[in-house]
């Protein structure tokens, strides 16, 4: 009975082993140990427990057919990340105490104008999509730079290497917010720049589907009306994704309200961009009408707890937004947050939605300091960063169920150099959370999109 | 000229390479390229940059004495960890959600009675510091349980395996709060045990001032007063460190203000156990003139952010403490905190402290939300975990200068398996932020207590 090596390819296989998966934001995770049936697109066409009729029949059929693989360790669908700035990567960690203005500007945008060079885009892109497979993440959400030639370079090391994702090229006009060194030129070159892109990626030579396009105006401060229209009538008629920031910061926020007198959530939706296929980054200042609006057009938000700390200044309302129907996932925001890792995001989702919970300041009395049920345990962290992400991008992934993409990545709690200690008798629950805090990258043995080996 | 291996003894070398440390909390780190010579105890005796006068006659003179060894990467002072549950350690990342007393009770109390077993504290413990030295902590301040042997037993793994310790027998006696299964049977039993262990850590084989021993209260709460009152006179007659829990939680603070009239602080300071040489865990609800009370004895606070976030429900006001000459430095508290690592809590100090600035609540106004001058930047968290913890224990370590000693790790940014990536041109502050915000264990290939390779 064959083992999987890291770069097994499981198409066409009957997987035996240990699978985690949260597709239930209110129920625990389960763990099975199971069969798991992948067809030759790496579709999930059954999975079998040990306590389901027909399981020993199953391994045995498929032990005899050669088509069987064992898998040691815990297998957990890949992460998706829902937000990842991918020309940021090479800023990741630096600069991070200055104000958001500031860092736009004197950091971000200058990083992001060297992308029209294609030679340094291979590089950074190249180790980027690297470093997010090695750390589980085989869905990633990219905003690229206003470069076409860029972003299509990033489709293409994604199609290369195996990453499912939603790369676009970022819109940008609003000559007040953007120097004039990193915009597009005027609104009909960020709506020409998209509505190219989104041809080339979906033409892409074997580009099966695993990276499709999404419309990606930057944030509303940074369009101008007639972008933004424009961007809205694309994403329809082209049944595009769309990804954009949403009332990120009490500056965003209040800077758009100044503007059109209405909230990021009601002007985006006025333009046709809160779609069912909508990620809203962010979106911490959305009002309780906003969480409607958004709930009703079936956009989802992309939650990332560790950029909210640097530049957001407050903490997204996960629970009330989940609690009033908001589709949310989570996101490292690379380079707003200073980590590439999703396993740092779970974390510091739990963390950040105690703080909230709890509030901050030991100065204030606890009945005032912070706000009773906002916390989400780890559990509910490891469901939005698999199965809640991929609901919001409309995607069968994150899952072990028939008809879900095995998008998947294996832990190996005894890898060399790792980090994780098991000591026996440990509950689901115990194991579970073990696995999700202590877990580091020598740990993640094998990484697979569409059952085929993404590493 | 021979380059350092991973286990490589630099007592009595001339060290080649580029060092960082922050001695300083209020200035910049420091970088350097330097000579730095250290004599056969693994203290440093100079060191020499490249701008100083004598370096090149200094470099040759070691080249031809056969004393020179050349490190590629970049050396930190090792990790000061100034508040560690070593028991605590095979439940890292579990039963996070409940509530501080809960926890203790269900969980904490009875894993940590296990250590009655001395073959089960020697896997434990020999895991636990195996790890924390891989993990760049090369000075540990370490609860212990209230077991004699396991204690010692966890200080011989300190000494055996070089990592600089405080290794402290738990007294806990207080029938309200202790449980009958997992308690000292009386404050004698508490204060002979607590004498016994530090003769103990004395006179170990091998134990040149390595591994030292600390009066160890678990906190208030869990002592009656004679148990404090005996233990703050071995203190101060064994001129030993002292180590406890100081207003954690809003209800240990409201429980010792119940019991005494007064708060951790003063009562603390009434048994003399507010000393130069005490570690004050958590500290959050230390009002001003506790604050100015703990500054007066020269004692310090063990900040532990990522505990804090389940279990504190504040953040310890860091600024406003080191304003009022409070030490700090940071902690792990394992497993309070759910990484044994020092880089996480580097990351969580800084994050929690731009929390606290801004506050959390985006319902609340930006002017009312937070608590203003309270951030502290990567360079100052840095400073934290090597010389302010350092400064805390009043140990020569943590910094690069004539007599102190060499603790320190080496950081590999292109190690396999790591997750350090440098693109060229990085300034000094953006290497340093880039090294702390994403090296993962791999990018740590070696630690030396005192010279010596510590694994
Ligand atoms: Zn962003
Ligand atoms: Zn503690």
């Amino acid at each position: 009975m064959p083992r999987a090596q890291p770069t097994a390819d499981l198409r066409g296989r009957s997987v035996l082993g240990s699978f985690f998966h949260a597709p239930d934001p209110d129920a625990a995770p389960l763990l099975a140990s199971a069969l798991i049936e992948i067809d030759l697109d790496g579709r999930i066409v059954s999975v079998t427990g040990t306590a389901d009729p027909g399981y020993a029949a199953r391994v045995e059929s498929a032990s005899r057919s050669g088509s069987l693989t064992r898998v040691d360790g815990f297998v957990l669908p890949g992460f998706v990340d829902l937000h990842v700035h991918a020309p940021q990567y090479p800023q990741l960690g630096q600069a991070l105490d200055i104000p958001l203005q500031d860092w736009l500007q004197r950091y971000t945008f200058p990083l992001e104008a060297r992308y029209a060079d294609l030679a340094f885009a291979r590089h950074a892109y190249g180790a980027l999509v690297d470093d997010l497979l090695a750390g589980g993440t085989t869905t990633a959400v990219y905003f690229g730079t206003i470069h076409g030639p860029a972003t299509r370079l990033l489709a293409e090391l994604c199609v290369a290497r195996r990453q499912r994702a939603l790369v676009g090229k970022v819109a940008m006009d609003h000559p007040d917010l953007c120097p004039i060194s990193y915009r597009d030129s005027d609104a009909d070159a960020g709506l020409h720049g998209t509505r190219s892109l989104i041809e080339e990626i979906r033409t892409l030579p074997g580009n099966d589907g695993l990276v499709q396009p999404v419309v990606t105006p930057r944030f509303v401060p940074a369009c101008t009306d007639r972008l933004l229209q424009g961007l809205g009538d694309i994403a329809r008629a082209g049944h595009c994704h769309v990804q954009t920031h949403c009332s990120e910061s009490d500056w965003a926020h209040r800077h758009v309200l100044d503007r059109f007198g209405r909230s990021d959530a009601e002007v985006l939706d006025g333009f046709g961009l809160l779609t069912r296929r909508t990620v809203l980054a962010h979106a911490n200042f959305l009002s309780e009408a906003d969480m409607d609006r958004v709930a009703l057009r079936g956009s989802g938000v992309a939650h990332c707890p560790l950029s909210n700390a640097y530049f957001a200044g407050a903490v997204f309302p996960l629970r009330a937004a989940m609690q009033r129907g908001v589709r949310a996932g989570l996101g490292t925001d690379i380079s707003g947050g200073p980590s590439a890792s999703m396993f740092d995001t779970v974390r510091m989702a739990v963390a950040a939605s105690r703080m909230l919970e709890t509030g901050v300041d030991p100065k204030v009395s606890p009945e005032m300091r912070g706000r009773p049920g906002s916390r989400i345990d780890i559990r509910a962290a490891f469901h939005l960063a698999t199965a809640g992400g991929a609901d919001v991008l409309a995607l069968p992934v994150g899952r072990f169920e028939p008809g879900c993409l095995f998008d998947a990545m294996l832990i190996d709690p005894a890898a060399p150099g790792g980090t994780i200690r098991l000591w026996g008798g440990e509950s689901e629950d115990d194991l579970l959370a073990t696995l999700l805090y202590t877990a580091s990258r020598p740990n993640i043995s094998s990484v697979w999109t569409a059952g085929g080996a993404a590493r």
